[in-house]
């Protein structure tokens, strides 16, 4: 990082673990007995403990959404542009709470970590984890960190899923929710992209049923076109193209299947970065818990039913160019709340970064955080 | 077939094979000393030889379009419920041909041809075709078939590429050219997903560098998962929800990641019988081709200008929701026809398939494409 960077950063970081010991029985009906959460925290508690925002991620995230680890690291936190002093997330007002889900790669316990019943790595038989299962670890978070409600919980794509399942689970516990570019559930062409992505993953040579770190390998070409798959989707076709067109790589050989268009060449380096730092098991248990989020499912696919036992205030944003969570996805969580008169604001950023946006720092986007959380 | 299909259908058909001894250049600088053509023909030729419409195949099509080979076959043709007698393609006036693309797997030569030069199948030796080839490829067999010039030329997808690339190649010989469900060339995202489908491919264990046929295993994995890139990216949000939604097999086990919804259950059928029926490297070599097409690019990426040469008329369909190939992409071919004063006719065909629309009979596209070619 540069001085500029580090004077607009929360700066160095350091990550955070806590261990819990009160079994946790998970929606599949597996108890795991113990675990660990990693975490990341940024800001002051405040005296009366109301200053607390629970950061959630999405599929490929982690607790390391903003500062530094290191003066030498290159790039900041997943979310360093939203969340430091001044920011939208403004950690000279907000004590800031990023964990790593139960389930990942970053730290938490997860497929890679050591299994007590086996003395091996979890791989495949680490459980399958629920976004409720998520919620229900976080509570039991704040709860360590004396943490009674949250002035707001909040995340994009499968981390606005999290936010609105607190609102259900734990209405006493949020005061507002922050929902952006999520679904109240998973479309059909969502459940098929996510599908085609874990049978890229279990079809690689090595994956070997999930116990590749047994072999000490990793499913790398599986991953990599999973991660190719997401890329795609998570963008427009109009982002790509303005960014990418036909350009194509100058002196590469034409007439075979090597990189010739610009595009080719980004997606396989995007591939390449993300082998290196996620997990595959991890990657098959967040789509998993992606297709099954659905909230309303207990409440005979009743959102409106589902949402009237909530008492959070609502921030819905969802962006113009998204089309794998589009702005009717976003409208649909709207309409239910609108439907049971709780108190929601909407807006449906222009952007044409696709998915993505929720990461970027869109100007709009971020003066609307801004305005919204400044209020809180 | 039953007595009901044989009524609608041309019934019982032959593929034909002709033999090319005059070598043909490729675009790729590439040098086919000599290759087969296999193509079927439907009706009958008239004795000035002025009702001839040419069928051009997209991706994974080939030459079997319409009719059965046997009495015991379970389906017919690809494009049967558009070509026969009383059908859009009426073959009581048309004289139908269709011909396998050259470097496909239908019987045409390709990758699973003997390579004269080496005596084993070309495999990965096989050399990059693209549209201008196949156009030129199909003036050939026009010349054998005696037809000076078609009725129509007509296609969907990659296939709509080709009529569109025969107005601009042979203008004399097409007084008519049906593109349907195509673009003037491909989108970034198009070609993202391309790549992704090859990369898959290639990565798969069984691949062996396209020689897969020569250790009597072929690359299974890799196409499957090409294929349902192709599948999902073929429908649209919409027509998967109707079709699908979030339905579940009954019976199967949850929490894991096996089949538990329907179209995982879909695509991983749609992928199976796919990969009994179609080549890898064929694969590989269609896709790139879809890259290539570009008409334009030689003139300095002006598509009126390019378009300004030809003198056949021209029906232009695109399909509502389709995503792949939108009808924005359509209004680009009509917006540089109408621009250089060509006579256009063009119509966005409202249903909920997709791309895979062009395939379907929907009753509006199919009194279009009768009233359209009843008036030739």
């Amino acid at each position: 990082m540069n001085t500029n960077q580090t004077e607009k950063s929360i700066g160095i970081v350091n990550p955070k673990t806590l261990g819990f010991d009160q079994p946790l029985l998970l929606d599949s009906g597996v108890t795991l007995e113990s675990y660990e959460i990693c975490y990341e925290t940024y800001g002051t508690l405040n005296q009366d403990k109301t200053n607390a925002i629970l950061i959630c991620h999405a599929l490929s995230g982690d607790h390391h959404a903003a500062g530094y680890y290191d003066l030498k690291d290159k790039k900041p936190g997943w979310w360093d542009n939203c969340i430091g002093p001044g920011k939208p997330v403004d950690t000279n007002k907000f004590f800031v709470v990023c964990p790593n889900n139960l389930g990942g790669c970053g730290g938490s316990t997860g497929p890679l970590s050591a299994n007590p019943l086996s003395g091996r790595s979890y791989g495949p038989d680490f459980p399958i984890v629920t976004v409720r299962d998520w919620v229900e670890s976080q509570a039991r978070l704040a709860d360590k960190l004396e943490i009674e409600s949250w002035a707001a919980v909040m995340g994009g794509s499968l981390g606005g899923m999290q936010a609105l399942q607190w609102t259900i689970d734990y209405p006493k516990r949020i005061h507002n929710a922050i929902v952006i570019a999520a679904a109240p559930k998973l479309s059909t062409q969502n459940i098929a992209f996510n599908e085609i992505s874990r049978q890229a993953i279990m079809a690689d040579k090595n994956f070997h049923e999930g116990r590749y770190t047994e072999y000490n390998i990793v499913p790398s070409h599986g991953l990599k076109l999973a991660r190719m798959i997401g890329h795609v989707t998570y963008l427009s076709d109009g982002g790509l193209h303005a960014r990418f067109g036909r350009d194509r790589l100058e002196n590469n050989a034409r007439f075979g299947f090597n990189v010739e268009f610009e595009i080719e060449s980004y997606l396989r380096y995007q591939a390449e970065s993300f082998v290196e730092r996620f997990d595959a098991n991890t990657y098959l248990l967040m789509t998993r818990s992606l297709d099954y989020f659905d909230p309303a499912q207990n409440n005979n696919n009743d959102l409106t039913l589902t949402l009237a036992q909530t008492s959070a205030k609502f921030l819905v944003i969802s962006f113009s160019s998204d089309w794998r969570f589009a702005p009717s996805r976003s409208q649909e969580i709207v309409r239910a709340l609108t439907d049971c008169e709780k108190d929601v604001t909407y807006s449906e950023i222009k952007s044409e970064f696709g998915h993505d946006s929720f990461l970027l720092p869109i100007p709009d986007y971020h003066r609307l955080l801004h305005a919204y959380l400044g209020k809180i």
